[in-house]
């Protein structure tokens, strides 16, 4: 920690040599980095509470703290954690003022205002422990020369994994069955009537990303029609391997899909892009796996559409906002098998992203680059996935 | 149909050419088959009552009658289904001492006992629709010379499917999170502290028959250690392709499961295989899916396994007896993913078994050959998966 402190820094931004000089880390020219004295972090994760003391590797709740109170601590850093994030009168809310490092996740995430990033004078850097910065508002957090990243790649195969979960759960009609086992029932026609296999359906994604391509390689073995829509073609390798076809135009695409898994970032534009039009002219019956971002959705659309049957079946993790409140219709819509924000905060990916913000962190705090791809908002830019 | 009429039987099998002598088919030689005369066939099939109308694919229910009563009748043949197959007061036992071909299935599973078998004295043909015939007496089948045959391969995908699906319900811990939902709730910890990638994980299958081999192929994109356990090994290609590594010791492979699927049929050697003892020496919080037979299991262990936390989940969709009683306890033991017997009943594994009995109903009417693969008891034979 003999760093040498930045007298002044023109972008609050984390800065240092760009990703295009290597070889320059540690030379005196690159003291746009952390200074060496005590920084406050704040983290804001849920609250495990008697599940807590469950499970050793539980790095991802409040009490689990990320695994690296001890760590910070002995490098005089303070470190606060807390899961009261709403309102004024929050713990979070205290903290901002003179925090330099805010951990936010998306499981439970902390909203990042322009008006709070306003107010937090302080503050130069926002990890988000897990993927998916939308609760940040990203255009106000570059304007203010702050640094935001994520742990990229710490939680695609759980999400990946999860999805196909979800599309198995819908497309073979488990969750009645379920519930007549528990309430003392047996009548299989209830369930056959409308259970399918897997197999030869189509199934499209909207966006293949990292995550996107991952949910194509697992459906391969299933032999289904594979579809993907995104800007670009992925790599020829990649389409090969899937046999995923690219489709240019999305609603060309919904049209033949028995199944749609959304693998989009919530952004401007994504922002309630499956609304009552677009769903009116997918395929009747359509089932839905989304565990991207719930705003994707209009809300009322989808509840609508799976009353009608013009939805035939909704999975997901994620709502809008979250924790969605108890009256949140998509807990009372029929065919659906919601969670909450659950899937990229498996233990396994709890150690993953936990790796990544202490590796994140101690880069920070010794001027060194974070992998290039886990960069959000840097130097007032965002990250092509958000534009 | 201007088939010759055998005049006696020495066996009361379905019979006709032997496989090794291809090309005799139709010839004289060959009048061991059915007679011409008109056939009472029986089916007994769960009852779909108001679901039957919903969607005209619905071929494996009561009402649905595998699609085939205009074409038997057409024939000439009688054509009873019932759903109403238990004690002597049955609507099945009153066609008992007269019919001559019984169509029954695993998932309303008509069981056929020595003393049914006794008492049907046109009896020749048991055909199950689907796949798993140990509701049938199969020792007393063979002595009686009767025929049982199975669709072979008409539910292998959507059991392995079904299987993948009930595999990351367990490893990721679906239902706690699903119930949160629909209780108005929203606490990841609760969910998270024991859920997990499927990545990385330790997947073990007892038997690798056609089920067992179509898991492996669709759980090799997850990045699993794959092990199985069977009496002989698999080609040493799939071997290659999917990544499995045979074990020839039961107990040895179990120890070190992390997730164990049973895909061996019940003999008298599997009957309660998984009882206290061979549990307790599995991992502590092992996850079991089972939807190859209830009975594999000892009822009462698993319950006092999923209660200690020995078995830390368990799903299936068989049971011992079936349809399960309202007070069967594997409907009330912690963290279980059961529904009823449901996994090889989809649309499309209706559509292929109905497909696969009207053949074999066609063959036996012309004295032709079934696909060897089949047959269950032939000549007085027990296929080798029941022997």
């Amino acid at each position: 920690m003999a760093m040498k402190r930045a007298a002044t820094s023109a972008i609050r931004a984390f800065s240092s040599s760009s990703p295009s000089s290597p070889g320059s880390s540690g030379s005196s020219t690159r003291f746009l980095h952390a200074s060496a004295e005590s920084k406050k972090i704040v983290g804001v994760f849920y609250k495990a509470n008697e599940y807590a003391s469950l499970n050793p590797n539980f790095v991802g709740s409040l009490e689990g703290a990320l695994g690296i109170r001890g760590w910070l601590e002995s490098q005089g850093h303070q470190y606060i954690v807390t899961d009261d994030k709403e309102g004024l009168d929050s713990e979070l809310e205290k903290h901002i003022p003179d925090l330099h490092v805010l951990i936010t996740t998306p499981f439970h995430p902390a909203y990042v205002t322009e008006e709070r990033i306003k107010r937090a004078k302080n503050l130069k850097l926002l990890l988000t422990a897990g993927i998916g910065s939308d609760h940040i508002d990203l255009k106000a957090a570059a304007a203010a020369g702050l640094t935001v990243a994520e742990v990229t790649g710490s939680n695609v195969v759980s999400v990946a994994e999860d999805e196909l979960m979800r599309i198995l759960i819908l497309v073979r009609n488990f969750l009645p069955g379920y519930h007549q086992v528990i309430n003392g029932e047996w009548n299989v026609a209830a369930i056959a009537y409308r259970a399918y296999d897997l197999e030869g359906k189509t199934v499209g994604t909207v966006g293949a990303g990292r995550i996107g391509k991952l949910l194509l390689q697992r459906l391969k073995p299933f032999n289904c029609n594979l579809l993907y829509h995104d800007r670009i073609k992925m790599e020829p390798e990649l389409e090969k391997q899937t046999g995923a076809k690219f489709e240019e135009d999305l609603d060309s695409m919904l049209s033949k899909c028995d199944i749609v898994v959304i693998n989009t970032p919530l952004t401007e534009k994504t922002r309630g892009m499956f609304d009552k039009e677009r769903i009116a002219k997918m395929k009747k019956g359509v089932l839905i796996v989304n565990n991207a971002r719930g705003a994707i959705m209009d809300t009322q659309a989808v509840v609508d559409a799976c009353s009608s049957g013009q939805i035939g079946g909704y999975s997901g993790d994620v709502w809008n906002p979250q924790p969605a409140p108890k009256d949140h219709p998509w807990r009372y819509m029929p065919n659906h098998a919601m969670t909450p924000h659950i899937s990229g905060t498996t233990i396994d990916g709890q150690l993953r992203y936990a790796a990544g913000v202490k590796d994140m962190l101690d880069r920070y705090f010794k001027g060194e680059e974070f992998p290039a791809q886990n960069y959000i908002v840097k130097e007032g830019k965002l990250a092509s996935q958000y534009l």
